[in-house]
């Protein structure tokens, strides 16, 4: 008999958190395609150590990871390897997840516009936790390209409906997502349509 | 009569802070070349505020500031302008400051060795301040370059003794400094000899 875990929703715009235990692997599915997933990851029970990305590179000796690779918490603890990813590969660690202020620096503060900022909040209080503080984020399926001088642009997302990352848990953590509810139409990060929708993930 | 400034010793391996007024310079010489000097800003008084690299390259366009461009907070707030800067140019935003923990990763952890992050907090404790946490630091003088597949490398420094950068602030907030003691010759970014030197720093 096969134990098939339950397909979890990350509603589109909102974010939750779900405890994985060392060795555990979760699926994270981009069910509709195009939809970047801003991904934390936090020591369970010692949520001032959390993954990093500054740290990550380091060590990675890149500013991407790619399948196989693992990354590190702020102390250098593997946290999350990448062990799948049939999606185009390309993962940001460059930009701080969006925010209400950063919704004010493009114009839009009213009404209050969704934060994938605020998604973590609210995905750990879901669980009864309080971060102590605001990691950068692991932006998966968001696909930043970095020229030779640094510069930084959004190509169109190539992420197909359907794709997925599995990631394995290298500690006892609390990992967290938000389905960016990022909009504007100058970074397309979610797709020239500006559609924002659902991700599922199962633990397997 | 021109009124000078002290000139101030961010000892080699060791950190400073100092507060800054908003409109106010400060002119950081790299006095022997080759020195990186992580630099952190905080706003005053409130320092859970502080200069991001994650959210300065949203806005930037880019991994790194270059002269006219100024670094913001984790709010968005502008922080220090890169006035003037006659050095190579390059200066790392990407990885996170060096730590007891990294050095442990490369093999060297007896004797303890100075750290950057370790810098931080004895700088701004010079100032009877604490900090509520480690950003990631703003790498000045160190040449991370990243290929178009996001390698890191570390090209050999190109700071020239006396060469110098000049940062306006902003706003009101407290700047620290370290003399960053990195001597691994895996990663050589305070140039080829391992050698670590003072710097100083005036305000103008």
């Amino acid at each position: 008999m096969r134990i098939v875990a339950e397909l979890q929703t990350i509603t589109a715009r909102h974010g939750k958190a779900a405890r994985m235990k060392a060795g555990q692997r979760l699926k994270l599915i981009n069910t509709h395609g195009c939809q970047v997933v801003d991904t934390w990851a936090f020591c369970d029970p010692h949520l001032s150590e959390y993954m990093s990305m500054e740290h990550s590179r380091i060590l990675l000796f890149n500013a991407f990871a790619r399948k196989g690779d693992t990354m590190l918490s702020n102390k250098y603890r593997q946290m999350l390897t990448l062990e799948e990813d049939n999606s185009s590969g390309w993962h940001d660690t460059m930009v701080a997840a969006c925010s209400p202020e950063l919704y004010r620096e493009f114009g839009i503060d009213s009404p209050p516009h969704r934060a994938c900022s605020l998604n973590l909040i609210e995905g750990m209080a879901g669980l009864g936790l309080e971060i102590p503080e605001q990691p950068s984020p692991w932006n998966l399926f968001q696909h930043t390209f970095i020229d030779e001088k640094g510069g930084l642009t959004y190509p169109m997302p190539e992420a197909r409906p359907g794709c997925y990352v599995v990631l394995k848990a290298e500690c006892d953590l609390v990992i967290a997502f938000s389905c960016c509810p990022w909009d504007h139409p100058r970074l397309p990060v979610n797709g020239p349509d500006g559609q924002i929708n659902d991700c599922h993930f199962e633990t397997l």
